[in-house]
């Protein structure tokens, strides 16, 4: 069954993911909690603390049926209630402000009425701006999505500005990525040809984030940085709790409370009209935070 | 005109307020950023940082007007879009977790056709649980209640357990306090008398809450202390962001985004699967939140 095979591939990519993290990271190792839904099916919450780069992570896999509730179903515009959801979703939030925060997630979902797709994305939230970086991570997503589709990069870096986004504040999350959602079966392209693409994407991101790790980890910082990272995570925060689609589908489907909010850092903080100084490489990464940036093209 | 007399008052309770804290603190003032409000009027943020007391609050005065988007007029059940807002909204963050956070408002809405109604609440936050102040706190609300209405007290300290609750936690923020919303004239209580009502609610906090930080201020705490308060800030950043109608009413309507968030904690914590010790003080705390506690009888 088709099912069958994506969720056992989601299962595949948690256990890669984490042992290559746990290999880069050198200091910690992931716990597993194994938790039941109680709509059927359950999942396997992998979190790592207080390691060598990362402070506090989590790579969570899950597998779960249930009934959506009437207020979801019609948020979803879907007929049917009952549905099947498998996925794995990662954050990583790293102790030193070099090295950017990041969120992957794959996922796939069946509604009752046989109606599937995949969705997904990956994106970057860097305390401070490393221009090369921040291309060089977009030029590694076009170039997973141009093997699949020659419009899909375009269309789904567009969809990650409008999506990882702080509309109360006018400010991205950080350097977007890609988000997509709804994949489903056309007449040009397959579930199959789609799962080949989420897959391509899951990978990617290993050796694309252990990277940014590598040449990172080793930059020096003091208080001032990290009062600035503390400060981001706020914002990281407030996306989380007021937009993430998948913390409120968490939420609404009472989900495990502490799987969907391990994407919360350790620690973040709040100052009152908080105005980095100018010219500062604090303004300097708050000024690129903005939609429809070309940055396979930024200077 | 009424309205005008209802925002004098607010911006009395505000100043009178900021005097009481402020003498209360003795090592910070408040300072005002007075701003504009795109859809008419403005308001005047007021916030004590780092005070020998108060490690970050806010008093924000606001007396706005406008068309509300379709969306939240739905929400509503409103038919005209014009309104016209005034209130004060506080909430204090303590340094020290002997020094329960705090929050309070009262608010004043008229509607284009003419409705008009009050709201409020006072609510508080024990990072650690005093039974005795709990009891006091809430003996003080059911005395100003019952000068008003024999009802009151039952029914906003109901409404103040469910509404002050992180439903995905099955936990209510502290101890509660009372919450109305939509107090409106009936052939029984006039506006003017739902007025002198909001009055003494406003004016019953200020004794109350410098009296709990006068008691508390000295008290000693440690390094366990102020992790377990990260914690519960973590909670009350939860809270806020998810459920709070005001921060949701500020950011749907443009608000100013510096004074509506000014209520989040200078920081907060978030530990993956954190549980008290069997017994400690942090355990008794946690289990005493929850709704439907009757507080004025509580040993």
């Amino acid at each position: 069954m088709f099912r069958e095979k994506v969720e056992a591939f989601m299962r595949q990519f948690q256990a890669d993911l984490c042992q290559a993290l746990e290999q880069c990271d050198g200091g910690a190792t992931f716990q597993s909690d194994v938790w039941e839904h109680e709509g059927g099916g359950g999942g396997d919450s992998r979190v790592i603390q207080n390691g060598d780069v990362l402070e506090k992570g989590g790579v969570n896999f899950s597998a779960v049926e249930g009934e959506l509730s009437p207020a979801f179903l019609q948020m979803l515009q879907m007929p049917d209630p009952a549905y099947f959801a498998t996925g794995v979703s990662v954050v990583m939030h790293p102790h030193s402000p070099r090295v950017p925060i990041t969120h992957m997630n794959v996922r796939y979902f069946e509604a009752g009425n046989g109606q599937a797709w995949f969705g997904g994305g990956i994106d970057l939230t860097p305390i401070y701006l490393d221009m090369e970086q921040a291309r060089a991570f977009h030029a590694q997503l076009k170039e997973v999505c141009d093997k699949h589709h020659p419009t899909y990069y375009a269309e789904f870096k567009k969809w990650a500005d409008d999506y990882f986004y702080n509309a109360h504040r006018d400010e991205t999350r950080g350097v977007g990525g890609i988000f997509f959602d709804r994949l489903s079966e056309t007449h040009e392209i397959s579930l199959e040809e789609r799962f080949a693409f989420v897959q391509d994407v899951a990978y990617a991101f290993i050796p694309f984030y252990t990277s940014v790790i590598n040449q990172n980890r080793d930059l020096p910082y003091g208080e001032r940085e990290k009062q600035w990272q503390l400060l981001r995570r706020g914002r990281y925060v407030e996306f989380n709790l007021v937009y993430d689609r998948g913390t409120k589908f968490g939420l609404l489907t009472k989900g495990r409370i502490e799987s969907i909010l391990m994407s919360l850092p350790t620690n973040a903080s709040w100052l009152y009209n908080f105005t980095p100084e100018p010219d500062s490489p604090e303004e300097r990464t708050q000024a690129a935070l903005k939609k429809d940036i070309d940055w396979l093209n930024a200077q």
